[in-house]
């Protein structure tokens, strides 16, 4: 089935300890779709600048992804600039220029609203509150967020999180959402917020699921080379909801093979700059590391229980 | 198959953000061997005091831990005082009085030195090194140790390392002893030290197994209530040994049931201050946890690749 996702193309500049880019493409909905793309069509909805290059459109386009829903506004593409330390779980922001971003208002197209799985990427959340009421007959709806959301526009936020079908944050948000410093506290009152089912993303550590297909539980794989971080979180739900999608259900198995889809395209994402590693990945590579995930968890069960 | 602990016997004054205890049963040994006699008979080498009390021996005898490896010698206990914060991944030593550990020569008696598994828990890696000396016959030879040996004894803790079956620390102990940021590559540097595994202990996060039988990762239980992780490490040392000298082996897929089976011994351990949870467990308990922690685990595998 397809699957719709709204977020934020940009212009990326980033510094990280092993190099640095200036102005490549990024953007959270961007990555989403490239990733999804190993899966199943994708529509992206973003607006991009006058000056967005045609050179990243061809990229996207052979990736197989729907542009139609790109809205090429007057002014510049969104940019964001950004570096991280040697703890690459962590983004440091160093400049943030709206553009575009300023002029989008998020109106879908009917056959737009009408898509089956939609995804809400990191954006503004009256943005996501907006697509969320506009969407019709959708069989499964799920949104990232951020701190930025979460400090300055919590009232929207959590209007977006009643009935979800599932939230995908990292464990420092789902933390201060639920300003609870426990995470699996924090997953429990974050469910009771409206989501039936919370993936938490932790980095080089993994990721949990709680709620509705949860616990359930997996490491990262272990990369010896992680050459920028930017998208590893885009990039996971893309492999997610691309799989879900692909599978067109959501029921607790396919939700845990999609968390490891999810964890299999971060690993790729982060190996390069930018969406570079993607844009030379293969589906057979993408099912090999699957089953390398599925190696490196395996443990022999013990009898169940009797009596 | 009998499996023989050498570390400390100690009385503990832990603070946790949920409690606080003055002299309570600790030491690395102890907290080892209570965790391990839930599957194979231990003797326990450590020093304690004249002021060591009987009814902590009475608790330990109660477990069939052969207390005949207690060397009492005369002054007091060694004592170990600290506190946690929220983070509870990270103790905070406020005090320490090694009294009697300062005359802990660590000579073992023949029986003990022909014990077939051997742990040498968190102490002084000189004593370490003098029990690597003596053993005959030891089908596996494990250890631990912490970061003030890693900062202050580097070269005797390097001595202890070599040819050692496998040696188990935490993250940040890993990054310290390999100098260098990233797990993977500290792990594989460690490797290259001497120890045949490695297992690094990831607190919430899990734990993962790099060499033989590796590499291998498991999430940690997400546990809502932690009272105090004082002893987490050395409870998952005791669990993953005492499978492993039950099982009278350590091939790859023993290593990691035992493992899984060190990570439910260190989540029982958290909940509760001191020995008290281990002190009431059962055997029963650990196997339904050992059952919980696979299906928190579990996702079904796509089809092997063609060709």
């Amino acid at each position: 089935m397809s699957l719709l996702v709204i977020g934020t193309a940009a212009l990326d500049s980033v510094r990280t300890p092993f190099g640095e880019r200036e102005e490549v493409l990024g953007g959270s909905a961007v990555y989403f779709a490239v990733a999804a793309s190993f899966f199943t069509p994708v529509r992206l909805v973003a607006a991009i600048g006058e000056d967005f290059p045609e050179a990243h459109l061809h990229l996207l386009a052979g990736r197989g992804i729907d542009l139609s829903g790109l809205r090429r506004l007057p002014g510049r593409t969104f940019r964001w600039r950004g570096e991280y330390g040697y703890d690459l779980n962590e983004a440091h922001t160093l400049d943030t220029q709206l553009n575009v971003l300023e002029r989008f208002d998020a109106e879908l197209t009917d056959a737009e609203a009408a898509t089956p799985y939609v995804f809400l990427a990191n954006i503004d959340p009256v943005l996501q509150q907006r697509v969320r009421r506009r969407v019709r007959g959708t069989r499964m709806l799920a949104a990232d967020t951020m701190n930025f959301w979460i400090e300055r526009q919590r009232p929207d936020l959590l209007a977006v999180l009643r009935d979800l079908d599932l939230l995908i944050i990292n464990d420092a948000e789902a933390r201060m959402l639920a300003n609870q410093p426990s995470l699996p506290r924090a997953a429990r009152d974050i469910l009771r917020l409206g989501p039936r089912a919370l993936i938490v993303k932790r980095g080089e550590y993994g990721v949990a699921l709680f709620g509705e297909g949860g616990p359930f539980a997996a490491p990262a794989l272990p990369l010896e080379e992680v050459a920028d971080p930017t998208g590893a979180g885009d990039s996971f739900a893309g492999g997610l909801m691309g799989h879900l999608a692909a599978c067109g259900r959501h029921d607790a198995a396919t939700l845990r093979q999609a968390v490891i889809y999810g964890s299999v395209m971060a690993s790729f994402n982060v190996e390069d700059f930018s969406l570079s590693r993607l844009l030379r990945l293969t589906r057979a590579e993408v099912d090999e590391r699957f089953r390398h995930l599925t190696a490196l968890m395996h443990f022999d069960p013990i009898e169940p229980a009797r009596g």
